[in-house]
């Protein structure tokens, strides 16, 4: 997706370690309009599939879960995060590993809002190694829901998310997909198709 | 808001003790199609104020938030929740205690994100202690940002934080406004004030 593409280019910025921080507009200070313009986006590419639902993790997926479920006409279940549960009964739960912050996180969505008549779109901002993708996922298989697709913003190809989501055979659309980072800056899969086409 | 009344009255459980649950589309499952006609209505509401910036706390403020940034095209920036915070030199920082939990949390702001060139509104799904918005409120000051406005989705009108805000002379507009339960079911201000009609 051009538009996103550009504006991680525009306003995107390459740490040290290759950390893309995207906080002026993604997840942090968010932009609506842009928001707007990836549900269109993702509700394109899984319009007409028949889903139920849209799942996602607070706090950065919602913006984007929230306008493709405009879109889709569907709700959005976001799971919680918590440091520990106790009493999860009416909770499906999976433990979630975050390499930035190094910590494990549990995170929940209530029995109530999955059933295994749903069939779902996951939503998301990033994946690089995939933890929360792979919680949801395990997640929808507790609750015995079909996973229709992922679909995430701004995809790391080269870390092990997006393998472990071609493992499950489950369908994966990444909106920029970034291949690699050269000299502080973003390289996108689409830049590298431009150069091969010169 | 009638349709916000109408969808508590229908899909709202009044716990023991008084609590509303509004989890199954508001605050853990949403429904995008509710949020977009909420935006709608703060947008109506704040439009021509010369609004710069939303301002919201993590997690159930943003879908709300983002609707009516898309309404409004202003950026969204969401305070992060935090158990506490060291090295905060490029944050605003407040503690917010949750009456509800039990617990403190400390909310941060990027300084990146509010200046004193800002006229802010902020939303967030519930008013009752008014912690939150109270927190909000203080990082603005420290910022130098005017507030405009406050706008909640659901306001407790007996709770503390009505008056809070009062007193701040700040303008607090709520979409349904609670003022009573009675009998395990809600009362809201519009009944009274059909009953005081007949």
């Amino acid at each position: 997706m051009k538009l996103l593409e550009d504006r991680i280019k525009r306003d995107g910025k390459v740490l040290e370690g290759n950390v893309l921080k995207v906080d002026n507009f993604l997840n942090h200070q968010v932009d609506p309009d842009l928001m707007f313009e990836m549900g269109e986006e993702f509700a394109r590419l899984f319009r007409g599939e028949g889903i139920t639902k849209i799942l996602t993790v607070e706090s950065s997926g919602i913006a984007p879960a929230i306008l493709t479920g405009l879109q889709l006409h569907v709700p959005v279940v976001f799971a919680r995060k918590h440091k520990s549960l106790t009493l999860v009964n009416d909770m499906y739960t999976s433990t979630v590993y975050s390499y930035t912050k190094k910590v494990s996180n549990e995170i929940a969505i209530s029995k109530k809002f999955l059933a295994d008549t749903d069939k779902v779109l996951i939503i998301d901002d990033f994946l690089a190694n995939g933890q929360a993708v792979a919680g949801l996922i395990d997640i929808c298989e507790q609750a015995g829901a079909v996973i229709d697709g992922v679909g995430i913003a701004i995809e790391k190809t080269f870390q092990r998310g997006h393998e472990l989501i071609a493992e499950k055979q489950i369908r994966l659309e990444s909106l920029a997909k970034i291949t690699a980072f050269k000299d502080g800056k973003v390289v996108f899969e689409s830049d590298q198709e431009a150069n091969n086409a010169d």
